[in-house]
C-alpha cells in the first residue's frame, strides 16, 4: 500500500501540471489554472494540452513527458476514458495525480473497469492517485488549490490549524465556504472521492506529523482498511483532536453513498466502535461537523473538564442552552458561593445570580464582562457560553472586545451563542474580529462546547 | 379561571394605554409608544404619566381613569412595586393589562408577594393580565406591538399564518427576528412570562377559532392546568398544526426555567405524554422550533404521507439529507421505474438516477426543474427536498423561479436545502421571493420536511 509515500508532493509541490488545460472560461481545467495563478502557490505551473501553445499566458505543453522534468503534482481534468492513457504516458515523470474527472466506479460497469485500470497503474508504477471523482486539495499554506469552484461562488478559508479530509467534494466545498464566510481558517482540505489509491487513512497518517495541522475533521462514507485506520487514528488522536462524521448510517444513506463514490458503507455500529477505540470524536451530522470545525479552528485549545458556565441576557435562551448542554453530557454546575456573593452585589436585583446567569434586558457591556470574569475566575468552570442577544438597549459594539479581554484573562475557552436576524447577524463579524467563535443557536453552541471538552459526550 | 374572556381586547383592541409613558428615548415605554405610532395599529393610543402633558406628540393622561372611557388594552411599563396600585386604579376601566415589568415571582420573596397581589386583583375584578415579566404581544394584523426592542435591533415579521405563544420573551423576540430576516411571516406572537393570569392554554384556546392563524408554535417552560391544556390543544390540533417545545428537560434546565419565570417545570415525560395525547407535534429545541416555524409559515400545506424525494447537485449532501430524513422516520423510497427511465434519458451518464438523485457538478437550472417535475409527477413522493449547492457553473438566478413553477405544478411541498457561505447566503432571498423555504443544513431541511408530514416523526 501507498501510505504516506509521496504525499509531500501533494501538499507541498514545487511543480504542478494541469492536464487538459483549456482557455475556455468556466471549464474545470480553466478554473483550476486560474486559481493556481492567483493563489499564493509559488512553484511552477504547467498547462498540458496538445491543442494549445499557450493557455492563460503560460506556455502549454503537449504532455507531461514533454516538460522534460519531474512533476510533483498533476491535476487531470479530462474525460474519464482518456485518463488511464494520459496517466500511463506521465507515470515516469509524476509523483502525484489528482484526478478530478467523474465517470469511474461511481457509475456503471465501464466506469468500474476504468477505475481498475487506474489501480493497476498505481500498483505497477508507484505514482500516487487522489480521486478519481474528487475535488483534490486546497492548502492555505502552500497555495495549492484544485477545487474547481470559482472564487466568487466559493470563498477559500485563510490560514488556520484545522485540516479536513473528506470523501465528498461537495461536502468539503460547502464546509470550506461556510468557514471562510465566518472568518475561520483551515490548513489542508482534501477531497479524495473514489480513492483508487490515496484514502482517508493515508491523509490522516500524513497529518499526524504535520505541524500546520492542529486538529483534523474527517467526512467518511466508507473505510476499507479498518485495522490500519484505527492504528493511524489512534496515533493522530494522541497528538491532536481527530473528529469524524460517518454518513450512510441509514440503509438509504448507505445506498446513496454507494451511488455517490462507489463506497460500501458497511454497518454503522462497526464504525462507531472503531472511532471509540481510536479516540476519535464522532460527529453526528453536517451541523455538528460545522460547529466542531469552527470551534477548533477559532479556539485552538481544548480543556480537561466539561463544566460550563452560561451567561445570558435572555432567560429563555439560557434555559435552552442548559438543556442543550445537558443533552450532550456537559455539566452546568451551580455558581460557587464566592462568585455568587460578588455578582449579587453587582447585578440589579431581578437578575438571576445562578448558572445560567441571566443579566436580563438590563444587561450592559460591563455586566457581561464582570459576570464572565467573576465566574471564570473560580475553579468551578472549564469554559463559558455567553448568549449575547442584542435586544438590551445598553449593549454596544464594545461588547465583543470586553468579552475577549476577559476570556484571555481567564485563559479558558469562551463561546458566543448569538441567534437572531439582520442586526444580530451583522454583529457576528465583530466577535470574530476578537477571536470569539459565534454560533447561531443554543444547540450549535453546546455542540461546540462539547468538542472543546475533548469531545467527551454522553454516549 | 379566565379562559378566553376579553382576549379579543388583547389581539384586536380599539384603544391602548401606555402606563408610564416617557419622552426619554430608549426607555421601554418610549419604545412601545413609538412602535404603536409607527405600526399599522389604527385605534387610539393614550400615554399615561402624571408627570407629562404630552408624550411623543400625543396628549398624556394622569391615569387610565382620567381618560374617561373604557380602555381595551393597557401596557404597564413601570417599576414592579408600583404595578398593583396602578392596576387597582385602572381596573374598572380596563379589559386587558400587559405587564412587561420584571421583578415579580421570578425574583425573591417580595416579588412573589407582588405577583400574589396581581392575582388577587384579577380574581376580584376580572381584568385580564398578561405577564408580568413578559414582552406582551405582536400582532401583524391589528398592528399591536408591545415588544420593547427597537425596530433597528429586531425586525418584525410581515403578515403570515403562524402564531407563536411563548413563556420566554427573549425566545419569542429571537425567533421573530430570525423569521423576519428570512422573509417568513407571522400572525400573533405572545410572550406571557410569569402568567399571573393569561397562560399558554388561554392563548391557545383563543387561536382555535382565529382565522388568521393557520399553525401554532408553543414555547413552554411549565403548564399548570394539564387537563385543560390537553383538551384545548386537542381541539386546536384538530383544526391546525400545533407544535410545542418544552424546555427545562434536564435538571439544570428545570432550575434555570424556575429562576427565569418562576416556573415549576415538572417531569419532562409527563409533558411528552400530554403532547402525544393532544396530537401536538413536539419540537426538540431552538433549531427545531425555527425550522418548524419557517416551514409552516412559508408552506401552509401539510401532506398525508412521509415519502421524500431528494434532488441534489452534490452527492455528499444527498447522503447527509438521506441520513437526516431516515433519523426522523421519513421515507426515502427508490425512484419508480417510469421516472427512472425518463430521467436516465435526460441526465448525463455519471449522474445518479436514484433517490437521492445526484445531478452532479454538471447540473443546470433545467435539469433541476426536469428532475423535480418527473419525480413529483409520480405517485411515489409526498414532498421533495432540493439541495441546491451553487458550485456548478451552469446554475443561474433563474433556478429558484424554475423550481417554484414545478412545485406549483406538482402541488406538493418543496423545501430548499442550501448550505454555504457568502454567495449561497445571498441567494437565499431569491428562493424566498418565489415562496420556497430555504434551510441552511441537511438536518434543518429534514426537520422541516417532517413537520410538513404532520410531524409524524420517529419516536
Amino acid at each position: 500500500m501507498g501510505g504516506i509515500r509521496n504525499l509531500e508532493s501533494l501538499f507541498n509541490p514545487k511543480t504542478i501540471a494541469v492536464v487538459g488545460a483549456s482557455p475556455t472560461a468556466g471549464k474545470i481545467s480553466n478554473i483550476i489554472l486560474k486559481s493556481l495563478k492567483h493563489s499564493s502557490f509559488s512553484g511552477k505551473v504547467y498547462p498540458i494540452n496538445p491543442r494549445y501553445k499557450e493557455v492563460q499566458g503560460l506556455k502549454c505543453f503537449k504532455s507531461i513527458a514533454d516538460i522534460g522534468a519531474q512533476v510533483d503534482l498533476a491535476v487531470f481534468a479530462i474525460p474519464a476514458k482518456t485518463v488511464p492513457g494520459a496517466l500511463r504516458d506521465s507515470e515516469a515523470r509524476l509523483n502525484v495525480a489528482v484526478i478530478v474527472s467523474g465517470g469511474f466506479g461511481e457509475t456503471g460497469e465501464a466506469g468500474r473497469a476504468l477505475e481498475k485500470e487506474l489501480k493497476e497503474i498505481v500498483s505497477r508504477t508507484g505514482v500516487r492517485v487522489v480521486g478519481p471523482n474528487c475535488m483534490g486539495i486546497y492548502d492555505s499554506f502552500s497555495g495549492v488549490d484544485t477545487f474547481f469552484i470559482p472564487e466568487d461562488r466559493m470563498k477559500r478559508p485563510g490560514k488556520g490549524g484545522l485540516s479536513i479530509v473528506s470523501q465528498s467534494g461537495s461536502f468539503a466545498v460547502t464546509a470550506m465556504d461556510e468557514l471562510a464566510a465566518e472568518g475561520a481558517g483551515a490548513a489542508r482540505i482534501i477531497s479524495y472521492g473514489n480513492k483508487a489509491d490515496v484514502n482517508e487513512t493515508d491523509c490522516l497518517e500524513f497529518l499526524i506529523d504535520d505541524e500546520q495541522t492542529t486538529a483534523v475533521a474527517l467526512y467518511i462514507e466508507s473505510i476499507e482498511e479498518g485495522r490500519r485506520f484505527v492504528d493511524v487514528a489512534s496515533r493522530c488522536a494522541a497528538k491532536k483532536p481527530v473528529m469524524a462524521l460517518k454518513v450512510g448510517k441509514s440503509a438509504v444513506g448507505m445506498d446513496a453513498a454507494h451511488s455517490h463514490t462507489g463506497a460500501l458503507a458497511g454497518r454503522y455500529e462497526v464504525y462507531k466502535a472503531a472511532f471509540k477505540k481510536a479516540g476519535v470524536i464522532e460527529l453526528s451530522g453536517y451541523e455538528d461537523f460545522l460547529s466542531a470545525c469552527k470551534a477548533l479552528s477559532v479556539l485552538k485549545k481544548t480543556v480537561a473538564g466539561r463544566r460550563v458556565m452560561i451567561i445570558t441576557d435572555g432567560g429563555g435562551m439560557g434555559v435552552n442552552i442548559a438543556d442543550a448542554c445537558a443533552s450532550l453530557g456537559l455539566e452546568v454546575e451551580p455558581l460557587p458561593e464566592k462568585a455568587k456573593e460578588q455578582m449579587s452585589l453587582l447585578l440589579p436585583r431581578f437578575c438571576s445570580v445562578s448558572n445560567p446567569m441571566d443579566l436580563t434586558g438590563s444587561a450592559t457591556d460591563e455586566l457581561f464582562a464582570e459576570a464572565l470574569e467573576k465566574t471564570l475566575d473560580t475553579d468551578g468552570y472549564d469554559l463559558a457560553i455567553v448568549a449575547a442577544l442584542w435586544g438590551p438597549p445598553a449593549l454596544t459594539d464594545e461588547l465583543p472586545h470586553l468579552i475577549s479581554e476577559k476570556a484571555e484573562l481567564a485563559d479558558k475557552p469562551v463561546i458566543i451563542c448569538s441567534p437572531g436576524g439582520v442586526y444580530t447577524r451583522a454583529k457576528t463579524a465583530l466577535f470574530g474580529k476578537y477571536g470569539l467563535p459565534v454560533f447561531p443557536s443554543p444547540e450549535s453552541a453546546a455542540r461546540a462546547a462539547s468538542i472543546l471538552c475533548r469531545g467527551r459526550r454522553k454516549a
